[in-house]
């Protein structure tokens, strides 16, 4: 019997880590989604499509939705100004920072969570973490357990008593053991692309590339990828 | 204060008469959404953008979510066949028709509270119920209470103690007290489309048809749609 997912894939690191895994849970047939959904760069689409290759997904859908509309995020706006060279200290901790984007996750989740139905897949992979992370609301365990039950009773397959599963594989796992668990699948971090801004080097500066680059510090593992500066606290393995 | 929120608004009877229902309850900045999902006619988003400025809705965003891209539904999909001349009492009952989208209404409420995060609104209504209704999952009370617990868990409002509220006035009144109160608030009924063919005419055939026919004749009034034809049931008021 063919066991179908769905897997977000962001083009960064956490969600490429999760794709293999869910194909190591025995998941054989992936389908991979990315948004395109009005980010300001679109280093991390590109990332997205090596990484459903390498995976081996069975398709890769680039889906557009439009987020940027509504905007109200660094992430979407360039008027925003957005954290650089905070201390890691401070991250994930008090208030949600620019970067947030109003519902991101519930609106990608919602669209796998179509996809899904129509395929008939019995799960949903995404690369939601909350230990080392840039304390979004809707990458905690809470929320994911409040989606699993609202999308029960959204779906056919839900009234049907075949729950399509949400699944967060890596959600409480530290940057460091996510890395690591990586290694272990053969995920090439080269293909991943974590850093907010588009350049042509990872700026080495937003939240993002600190809780990157503190895993890889703490796995006692180089990242392969190359960025403009690093904190003055990163020594290379 | 002004007192703002999102109105989902289908351009059917359901979403306009709670549109008006929302600006009655004291909602004074009324930002309406409409969905062009890949629909097979676009007849009700033209009603849509007639209810928006009717209603006085400070803007109306047209926002495209290709669901099409998925099918999976009648309402998408040429190929599926939908369901005409049922019988009253096989309507909701049994079997979730073809005219089913799978996720839609978690779709649409999502990108409804992005939206509404950014505007820093109040509340969302939309125009669910659960009587007259043609079974779908994502339109029942239990649904919708488990959308508000993910909503409140998945946004920066959540966190801060000020969640956005999901609001589905008419959630329990019938298709005649639907309309019954539409017509106490001035609802131009005929500026409202609920077939679910794009036809010069209303089919009276769907679902969709012969629910609001029914509505109409139970509450004693008439509808001013002109339709092809009518049910053998149906006798004008």
């Amino acid at each position: 019997m063919t066991h179908r997912a769905v897997c977000l894939i962001s083009g960064g690191l956490d969600s490429c880590v999760t794709a293999f895994l869910a194909k190591k849970e025995g998941y054989d047939e992936l389908h991979a989604i990315s948004f395109d959904y009005g980010q300001l760069h679109k280093q991390e689409l590109s990332c997205a499509k090596k990484i459903a290759r390498v995976v081996g997904a069975k398709n890769h859908v680039l889906f557009f939705v439009d987020l940027k509309r509504f905007g109200g995020s660094s992430l979407l706006d360039k008027t925003f100004a957005f954290p650089q060279d905070r201390k890691m200290s401070e991250i994930g901790k008090g208030k949600i920072p620019s970067t947030y984007v109003p519902a991101r996750n519930t609106v990608f989740l919602s669209l796998a969570l179509g996809y899904a139905e129509v395929l008939d897949a019995d799960a949903i992979f995404l690369g939601a973490h909350a230990m080392d992370y840039s304390g979004y609301p809707d990458c905690r365990p809470e929320y994911l357990q409040a989606f699993q039950t609202m999308a029960n009773l959204a779906t056919r397959r839900g009234v049907e008593g075949r729950p399509i599963l949400i699944k967060a594989p890596i959600l409480n796992l530290t940057k460091a053991e996510i890395i690591k668990k990586g290694i272990e699948l053969g995920v090439p971090f080269e293909y991943t692309w974590s850093c907010y801004q588009g350049k042509h080097k990872a700026c080495g500066r937003c939240d993002s590339c600190l809780l990157r680059l503190k895993g890889f510090q703490e796995a006692g593992l180089e990242d392969p990828l190359s960025y403009e500066q690093y904190p003055n606290w990163y020594k290379k393995p």
